[in-house]
């Protein structure tokens, strides 16, 4: 933890207090120059902090800042967060927690930024990462699970979000296969997840989240091909961006420890009830060929399992998947 | 291309011939300075090189090293060995190959080395591997499949390796699920697949192939604990490790091609043709519990199908499976 992380923890351990540089210096033990200029650099991240002579500091007012120390602050989680990570900006947070898990860095790390200047989403899509009011986080994971049951953590991870949209801003939030999460029809967050293995080991998972949470639309890119909303754009209010987080991560932890002990069942029961499209028609657009049928569930293996007429079942994989009904609406 | 790569090349071009210092450089372009130093390396490689006075050089006979210009000569693929490359040692052929994936190594890429450092088995275990005698090298792949499908190209490189033996040594080469190559009961190959892969998309897989060619049986560690063997402990024999390696990769270029156009089914069922406990009754040891069955086939995940008493199948991702016979052997 920086000097930086331990003043703003002991500003938030003694609220409304004022303290002296040389209580802080004392306490932290580091010199009263250090105290200053570090004071100096928070003020200018956005933290108010008032200075009153014989006193000393008093914080009245932070900034909606992803710090890592305010991240692990009350974070209450097993497993997930056990160190976190954030830079005001970064290429993309899963290229930093790629290479934090090529170089050891323990299960649960938690990669954030402020701002991604190489942001990505699916198949190496650009993924637009204005400062400051989304969420883009990465979480390394080391699962002793078959290399065939990875994609699982993807489902896992897409609960996670959904629900924590539900539950802090009483969205009816619904899950779109493979790794989307859209609002009213329109997409708020994107996961990816990569993952680095050999035949019967997984080295590292790294769970890629994006959650457009403050973002306003004219900061969306011109000639989006899919519609797209953050939380501020449905309800017209700004969220507090570390109090997300910090719920989210706290629903991860909870889910994938539950995931290691109980396996799959509970959060494909989960991520079923989330999914619009169950029990519904359906288009799969293969590429060569286009197949309809309706959606009956997942598999194991995080295929999409489609009954077709003749009542046989087909295994997804891979490909768009479009209700019917949108489609004709489409059309029109 | 390297100047020695080319020295090499010109003299398999012209066999028997002399070939002047003169000549050579005029021919490749390069000092005579060169072309002087380059034979002094040849022959430090083990080449034997004739010099006669105002006739020039000759080569006489090659050793058995793996190079790459010596391994690109002759070699009959479509997509594998598009690009060579072969060092004397490197830590791993794996680790190298890796790297030269993410540097943007175009597809079918080899890596081959003479001698590894720290050459590796499944499950980090060491892989022993002296200088000059046995086969490591690794192939870097890009394949446009699901992710879930990826371990089926373990079982298409240990068809390919077992279909090498048998044409090239006679023997009856045995798959053990999931990844090595037996000889009469003995390990004489082991695979190591490593995948870098996102939720929809395999960034590249790199098939590592060990096989125990020259090795004679003083140069295995001791303790290990499993049975292994070599070419040359089983026939008496050595034999070209070049030869080996070409009509390996020429095998696995073929099979690569039909599993794109066709998928698994040609080569699951040469696997379980491969595989000698194929409806055997086995136990699998999976950590917590001990399950007993016939092996009934290979799923398309890779799965071993276990059919239980009950008939219901059973599939599984991990474990080590011992056939039933030879484990009360072991007791006795």
């Amino acid at each position: 933890m920086t000097s930086r992380d331990k003043i703003i923890g002991l500003f938030r351990t003694c609220p409304n207090q004022y303290l002296s540089g040389q209580e802080i210096s004392r306490l932290l033990d580091i010199s009263r120059a250090a105290v200053w200029k570090q004071v100096e650099v928070l003020r200018e991240l956005g933290f108010e902090i008032e200075a009153k002579h014989s006193l000393g500091y008093r914080l009245l007012a932070a900034p909606d800042l992803l710090l890592a120390s305010e991240i692990e602050r009350g974070l209450n989680c097993q497993l997930i967060g056990r160190s976190v990570i954030s830079f005001p900006e970064t290429d993309s947070t899963n290229v930093r927690a790629r290479r934090l898990a090529e170089e050891g860095a323990i299960e649960g790390t938690v990669v954030v930024a402020d701002r991604q200047s190489a942001g990505r989403g699916r198949l190496g899509r650009r993924w637009e990462s204005p400062p400051g009011v989304n969420l883009y986080c990465s979480i390394l994971l080391r699962p002793q699970i078959p290399v065939q049951q990875a994609p699982q953590l993807t489902f896992l991870t897409a609960v996670a979000v959904a629900e924590t949209l539900q539950e802090l801003c009483q969205f009816s939030a619904e899950v779109k296969w493979p790794n989307d999460i859209l609002i009213n029809g329109a997409k708020i967050s994107g996961l990816l997840n990569e993952m680095n293995a050999e035949t019967e080991q997984i080295h590292f998972v790294i769970l890629g989240v994006g959650v457009n949470l403050n973002m306003t639309e004219s900061q969306f890119p011109d000639g989006l091909n899919y519609p797209a909303t953050s939380v501020f754009m449905e309800t017209g209010q700004p969220i507090d961006r570390l109090n997300f987080l910090q719920f989210f991560l706290q629903r991860l932890d909870l889910y994938y420890s539950e995931f290691l002990q109980e396996g799959f069942t509970p959060i494909r029961h989960r991520w079923e009830s989330l999914c619009h499209i169950m029990n519904k028609q359906v288009e799969v657009d293969r590429g060569n060929r286009c197949l309809r049928g309706t959606v009956v569930g997942l598999e194991a293996d995080g295929a999409l399992r489609l009954q077709q007429q003749d009542g046989q079942i087909e295994k997804i994989l891979a490909g768009d998947v479009i209700p019917v009904k949108s489609r004709k609406r489409e059309k029109n």
